[in-house]
C-alpha cells in the first residue's frame, strides 16, 4: 500500500468554495489532519479517521501526518483558505526538511481560495491592482518587522491584505499598524475589515483610515488597505487597473 | 425578469479548480462574455450564448455585460484564475462607474484560484510568507512604477508573484525587472517559472537568479521570485513561516 499527503485548502468558509480537486482528495483519504475548526468542516465516514489538534503545535501536526503517509496512510492535512499562505504547506515542508527518509514520500498542495480572495470579491475588487500580504502575527517574527513591510508596502502604494490582524495574547500588534498607516497614507484611505468571509456570519466594514479603531479586527477577521488610487462606486471598492 | 451579473473566475486551466459556486453561476446563465480562450472552456449548451472578444476591449466587454444584465439578462464575464487579481472584476466596476443608472444591477463577484496560488502549490509553499503580486505589465503603467515597486519589495523582503511577466509588443520589462532583483538581492535567490499551471501543458522550472535569463517568461507563465529565506527541500521549494 503506498501512502500519500495531500496538503489542501478548504477555501474560507462555504462548501461551494471548496475545490472538486479539493473534494477529491478528501473522499480518497484514510485519515484528515489539521486545527480543530477546519476538521470540524469534515463530513465523518466509515474508513475516515480525523485527528482534530490545537492551535499552534503546527509542526508536531505536520510531522504526525508525515509519519502516517510513511506507513502507507492516504492523509490530506486540511488548512482554511489556501494552505500556501499562511497555513500548513510551509509547516509540513518545514518539518519535512530534517527527516531525509521522508523525503520521496507522495506530498501534493492542492490550492484554495484564501481569505483575501474571497474577502475583496465580496467588497468588489480592492486587490485588482499590485498589492501584497502581510501576516500581522507576531509569534514567528518581530513586530518591528511587521511594521517595518507595512512602511514599505504604503511607500510601494500596494494594497495590502493583512492575516491575523489581532490576537487576544498580543492585542496592541494592530494598534501599532494603524499608527504607520496614518504617517504614511492619507486620512481617506479605504480600509475593509471581512469576517468570516462565505459564512453566515459574514461581516464586511468599510471606512476610512481617519475612522478605524484598532477594536474592529480580531482573529477570524481579514484586512484590506486599499491603494491610493482605491475608490467607490455605490455599494463596491475597487482599485483601478492603471494604479 | 432580472438580470444578474457574475464575475468569475475559472482557475488557472484545470476543471477541478474551478469553484462549484461559479460552475452553479454558469450552469444558470443566459451569457457567457470573455476572452476568447477563456470564453472557449465554457461547454455549449442550449440556451446559453457565448461572447468571446479579444484581448485589451476589457472596457467594452465590461459595458457590453453590464447592456445585457440592464435588459434582463443572467451574465458570466467569465476571467481565468481570480477575477479580482489583474483580471476583469476593475474593468467592471471601471465601466460601472460613470453609469449611475446601472449602479443598482445584481452584481457579485466570485472568486478563483489565482495563477500565483496554483504556481505555488506545484513548487510547494513559496508563498508561506509574507509576499506581494505585481502586474508586470506596463500597458497601463509606466515601468518606472513596475521597478520602484520590485525595488521596495526586495527591501521589504517579500517573496514576489509577477504577472503578465514579458509580452510581444514590449518584451523589454522584464530584463529591466531582472536587473533589479540582481542589484537587490543574493545571487541565489531562487526563483521559480511555472507556465500553463494545472494543463497538460504546465512546465516548472526552478533556478538561482545567476542562471535566469528573460527569455525564460512568456505571458502565459507566472514567475514567482523567493524572499530571502526561501529554501529548497528534497523536490519542493518553500518559505518558512517565520521569515
Amino acid at each position: 500500500m503506498s501512502g500519500w499527503l495531500a496538503v489542501a485548502g478548504l477555501g474560507p468558509g462555504a462548501d461551494a468554495l471548496i475545490t472538486p480537486e479539493v473534494q477529491a482528495a478528501l473522499a480518497e483519504a484514510t485519515d484528515v489532519v489539521g486545527y480543530i475548526p477546519y476538521v470540524a468542516r469534515i463530513a465523518p465516514r466509515p474508513g475516515l479517521t480525523l485527528h482534530p489538534s490545537d492551535n499552534r503545535v503546527e509542526l508536531d501536526r505536520a510531522r504526525d501526518a508525515l509519519r502516517m503517509v510513511a506507513e502507507g496512510r492516504r492523509v490530506v492535512v486540511v488548512s482554511s483558505g489556501d494552505p500556501g499562505v499562511f497555513a500548513m504547506a510551509s509547516a509540513v515542508f518545514e518539518a519535512l526538511e530534517p527527516c531525509p527518509e521522508w523525503h520521496g514520500l507522495d506530498i501534493r498542495v492542492l490550492p484554495g481560495i484564501t481569505a483575501m480572495l474571497a474577502a475583496a470579491a465580496a467588497a468588489g475588487a480592492p486587490l485588482g491592482h499590485d498589492f501584497c500580504a502581510i501576516n500581522l502575527s507576531d509569534n514567528l517574527k518581530p513586530l518591528d518587522t511587521v511594521l517595518r513591510r507595512v512602511r514599505l508596502a504604503a511607500e510601494a502604494d500596494f494594497a495590502m491584505a493583512f492575516y491575523n490582524p489581532r490576537s487576544r495574547a498580543r492585542p496592541e500588534g494592530f494598534g501599532r499598524v494603524l499608527e504607520v498607516l496614518r504617517a504614511c497614507c492619507e486620512p481617506g484611505r479605504l480600509m475593509i475589515f471581512a469576517r468570516a468571509v462565505s459564512t453566515p456570519e459574514q461581516a464586511l466594514r468599510i471606512l476610512p483610515l481617519s475612522e478605524v479603531t484598532e477594536d474592529m479586527a480580531d482573529m477570524r477577521t481579514v484586512v484590506i488597505v486599499g491603494s491610493s488610487r482605491t475608490r467607490q462606486v455605490g455599494r463596491f471598492t475597487y482599485t483601478p487597473r492603471s494604479a
